[in-house]
């Protein structure tokens, strides 16, 4: 969907300090002239007839029609039966493959330098597939779903993008020593598309073993793929190691080029609407979203001027231990990507 | 079970390297007084009349009647069926706890420094459940397991053992936004026995949340209490905060004071024979065990005499960046106890 050339983009700003974020990033965009009209909306879940609260209307058509989307932090709803929103949407358009590239920023100081890998994790079922029984009280089974269909598309996503990115290997992370079946699955799948890119290395390993090995040296990887649930623990894990959630984008792709990029960080209620927010995490995944469409000369226009931001160091927000303002650090992105 | 005021314990040596690090912790015990004696023990399966293979019955006999254990690593059987046999050993002994201790060693270089935490794993059920189905090819199911009994089990060892080593806070590491019922009982049961223990401060936390915490700031934890695979998770990347598995104990706690401590690395059958192994690990897992069996000072000089010796450097293994052999690293945790 485009008109005069322009992308319509599906913006959802979200809870908390969603908005201001929101905002930066489409002041940064304006400067860089890029071509996207924003739809925004309003994912504020809405009483159904049946008592469930669900995802408005007008929010599933905008993404439907559009295909893409950028979002904001959510504030999951509490109690018990309401499902999270992030997940409803995952589900909801079948964003089967999430991407969290992760990589050392200059001038943000970690432990850790030279970390650039991605982890790609299966997005629709696993740990997440809803599916409990309180067998008798006291005694509860979950149930982790592990599809043929499921693994085998995640995996080919994760060679296709190891080898587009030039990505020289990809580690799938399992637990077939202990689910035999189910990781059993996901990790035959992993071989049978392995088969295919002989181009790409392919290496097998436990999660505990990555977790270890991860934290002792990161840039032994590269390219991880995975079941859901170790894609939550791992990709925050390597989040961590290069400065947290502040500063990592994240992208959730479906068929057909649907996808949703977004923060994963949280809404931050005690400085919302104070001009503090860290803008950094919305941004990168609205680059992430531009490569996506094909923009590259906008995406690395607008990453430069980020990470030479970060680098130069004087007009960062308090959680980079900068004291300016979110519209500041905004403002100073915006001139560089000017200059 | 003791003669003459000393203790039996059974000595599970393993494969690969063993045997060798068994000897290293003996000849060390020896040079302490320790007055313990060894019962050695081989757990390599036997083929039962039904064909499956099972620990041998004297090595089981000899666990049953000591109580108490002291392991080292053991080859995993290849191929389908074969259950491993630490997740049997800790099955059949009904070790309901993994307690795993993880402090940074002065003069052991790692990025991070006064780590001092302790995971402390639930041990039987969860996703170690074994029970899977392949509901049609293609589609399969493992259940995750989460009962009252074992949860509260857990969570009430978790801070008695707060208590008695003087920790001052208990981390229960959940996903109960995605498991809400599985991993919601293992929850609402540390929120339980929390409330009996007003003098150990409590926190709740999402498993990628500490993940990343932990990588950033592991000070900022002490004791955590979790279902059985996130502690596998989490124990191995604490170990790697500090130095690996050739550095970090582990204990398997049952009911009335049955325990099996071990060397959670693995066999290294690539310099097995060669007395080039760590054997640190065994011989804190040793330590560990003399701590449960109330012989605190013998814990003390040896633990010092280990920790003197890698901060002196001077004589150490290869894995720890010497050059020494395995005997002669030993040869001087002993003079050091003697003097
Ligand atoms: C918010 C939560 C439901 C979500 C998840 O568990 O997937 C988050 O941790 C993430 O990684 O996007
Ligand atoms: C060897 C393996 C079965 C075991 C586990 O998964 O529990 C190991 O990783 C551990 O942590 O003791």
């Amino acid at each position: 969907p485009s008109s005069n050339n322009r992308r319509t983009v599906t913006l959802i700003p979200g809870d908390g300090i969603g908005p201001e974020i929101s905002r930066s990033v489409q002041q940064i965009f304006d400067a860089a002239d890029v071509p996207i009209n924003w739809e925004a909306v309003d994912v504020t879940p809405v009483k159904a007839p049946d008592g469930k609260f669900r995802i408005p209307s007008h929010a599933i058509e905008s993404v439907t029609k559009n295909r893409i989307g950028l979002k904001g932090p959510l504030a999951t709803p509490v109690g018990k039966g309401h499902q999270s929103l992030n997940l409803a949407l995952r589900k909801q358009f079948n964003l089967f493959a999430n991407v969290r590239p992760c990589k050392s920023i200059q001038g943000y100081q970690t432990p850790y330098t030279n970390v650039d890998l991605v982890t790609i994790r299966e997005n629709t079922e696993g740990e997440y597939s809803g599916i409990e029984h309180t067998i008798v009280p006291g005694v509860v089974q979950s149930i982790k779903l592990i599809t043929q269909h499921a693994s085998l598309r995640v995996c080919e996503y994760a060679f296709l993008y190891a080898k587009q990115h030039k990505r020289e290997k990809v580690t799938v992370v399992h637990k077939a020593n202990i689910m035999r079946l189910s990781d059993g699955l996901f990790l035959q799948c992993a071989r049978e598309v392995a088969e295919k890119y002989p181009e790409v290395q392919f290496e097998e390993m436990y999660l505990d073993t990555v977790c270890l090995k991860m934290v002792q040296d990161p840039t032994q990887f590269d390219c991880l793929v995975m079941p859901n649930l170790y894609g939550d623990i791992l990709s925050d894990l390597c989040a961590g190691l290069i400065g947290g959630l502040g500063l990592t984008p994240s992208g959730n792709i479906g068929e057909n080029g649907a996808a949703i990029f977004e923060a994963v960080h949280g809404t931050a209620p005690d400085i919302a609407g104070q001009d503090k927010a860290n803008p950094t995490a919305l941004l990168l995944s609205g680059v992430m979203m531009l490569r996506h469409l094909q923009m590259f000369d906008k995406a690395e226009r607008i990453e430069r001027a980020c990470f030479d931001t970060i680098k130069d160091g004087k007009t960062l927000t308090g959680d980079l231990g900068g004291k300016s303002k979110c519209s500041e650090y905004t403002g100073e992105i915006c001139k560089r990507i000017k200059n």
